[in-house]
């Protein structure tokens, strides 16, 4: 399989999996977190599929195409280290879906930043919330959810928030 | 549509009419041009495609991922309105295949380079090649081919290359 392949399969596996939560928490009032903006492509998505919900960006800095910069009450800039244990005083509520599409090159990296972003989102979430992304984590209250049948196992992962424990 | 959506049927048309020209062109010789190296996504697909044949890529400088980086005697780098002119005398045969996804947000700047790009790559193809680019080219010799029915109309533009007039 090429790299191009398997980014297909990515990138596939992101927008069935975010399509499918939209279809779950569908009428939901409540925050949105996108850890990494990148070139906002998967903002645009996630924009599109929660109109009336409020989207907030960790990343280290804006680089996104013009079209898909948040506003810059809903952009939390730096390294997730810095922002996310101080995201939920700055946002003043618990979000219903976090979405992180944070794999590098780098595998021991990137097992790093799982390690950390588990734990250091569960505080952001409200009870009944989704997570969802290219990386696998372990946190005592997530439960895991099956992608939807066109995502290749391991390719995607999601989760649904318990009670807080 | 999103531009996840957009992006999704980008890549997945690239990598649809790469594998159609790849069974079009099966146990033919020659050089095969890749315009763009950008992550190397596509030149890793194109090395899977294409094992025999040497694959020249073409980009203002090398920033693939280390698995992707092409030999340096296959590296053409600079801006392409200086290494396209030169290149016939550097590949020493013409190409069976060029790809160009070149496709920018500034469309006034991807047109303008498409209005160059046809013209220079012509005199690098052998007559019975192909070209396969996102963007719309018209060369005299160059006659369309319908990509695989996969591939959304307008997303991503065959063409195959006549005898020199």
């Amino acid at each position: 399989m090429s790299r191009l392949d398997s980014f297909i399969g990515r990138v596939t596996a992101q927008r069935d999996c975010l399509n499918e939560l939209a279809r779950r928490l569908k009428g939901r009032a409540g925050p949105i977190l996108e850890l990494g903006l990148g070139n906002g492509r998967t903002y645009d998505h996630l924009r599109s599929l929660f109109p009336d919900n409020p989207i907030y960006v960790f990343d280290r800095e804006l680089a996104a195409h013009p079209d898909c910069i948040p506003p810059a009450e809903c952009a939390l800039l730096g390294d997730f280290r810095d922002t996310l244990p101080a995201a939920l005083a700055r946002i003043g509520a618990r979000a219903i879906l976090a979405h992180g599409d944070f794999g590098s090159g780098n595998a021991a990296r990137t097992a790093e930043l799982a390690a950390f972003m588990g734990p250091a989102l569960d505080p952001l979430l409200e009870a009944g919330a989704f997570v969802c992304s290219d990386q696998p984590m372990t946190v005592a209250r997530w439960q895991p959810v099956a992608p939807p049948p066109t995502v290749e196992p391991g390719r995607y992962f999601l989760w649904r928030v318990g009670e807080v424990p």
